[in-house]
């Protein structure tokens, strides 16, 4: 059976909408994900807004009620059946986010057994046939082959094979 | 370079000494590894004691104070001259130990960077050249080599090179 390991931020986990939730609330705005197209969020938003920005990550509250990617549940039911699901998230940069991120999973993704559920760093350490994950340096030490998830920062990486949602990840693994 | 995948409890942790510390505090007992050779501690302490002997796993003041594994600070210092050395521990089946996990990683072997620190269950999805664990069940799936750590529920798994002490690690990889 082969093995997917698959990303949490901005796979599963729709971590930009709760980004700017939090964001815009904060500083009256509207932005939206398209604002970002090509940019990483820090090279967008007002230099004077980061250091309130940056401490969104440091909330436990802000990891718990993350909005779950759509079709990422239904999808990862079905490849479950003829793939080893892993989800593989670097939490090491964020070690405040543990408990919620494990909590989330366990509650969006019940399907997912707990040992299948890893939090690193550097995913060179994965051992799996693919990665799906939105951040193309995880690719760089992995063995297996890295499928990039859209994201608004990733729209100009040409180098690896995309998908742009769920119904892709569908087709590209169980049609 | 060559990886080592290296485990926490039992390895470079001295949990059992810690475990130790609590039940024949408890108990009013002195038990000592020696108790427990070839078997494990649930197969040994009375039954009346179990939950209460569970629960020191739910304490996150359990892990904070777990002694050094003598010897595992020095060596693993000298093997990362020489090898791309990851901490790996099976952290998912004790989400409490999360935060206490990672920051006595940090404090006890700083040098280990912490995009090397791994917080998994099954241990099939580490890629490394070998896994240093006290737990043959985890070299099942590993498509490296295993190294079995002593300790004393494992003395009589025969299936994997053993190392009885940090000292053994040194001979092994650096001589």
């Amino acid at each position: 059976m082969k093995r997917i390991a698959i990303d949490m931020d901005e796979v599963v986990a729709d971590t930009m909408a709760r980004y700017l939730e939090f964001y815009n609330a904060d500083f009256g705005l509207n932005l939206t994900r398209e604002h970002f197209h090509g940019r990483r969020v820090f090279e967008v938003i007002d230099a004077a807004h980061i250091p309130t920005a940056r401490a969104y990550f440091e909330q436990e509250s802000f990891f718990a009620d993350i909005p779950v990617m759509p079709g990422s549940q239904d999808v990862i039911r079905e490849l479950s059946d003829q793939y080893e699901i892993f989800i593989t998230t670097a939490a090491m940069d964020v070690p405040c986010s543990f408990s919620a991120k494990y909590e989330w999973l366990q509650r969006h993704f019940p399907f997912v057994p707990a040992r299948h559920i890893v939090f690193c760093g550097d995913k060179g350490i994965i051992a799996a046939d693919y990665l799906i994950d939105d951040d193309p340096k995880h690719f760089r030490h992995f063995r297996g082959e890295g499928i990039l998830y859209t994201a608004p920062h990733n729209v100009r990486e040409t180098a690896f094979r995309r998908v742009e949602n769920w119904d892709d990840v569908r087709a590209l693994f169980l049609d």
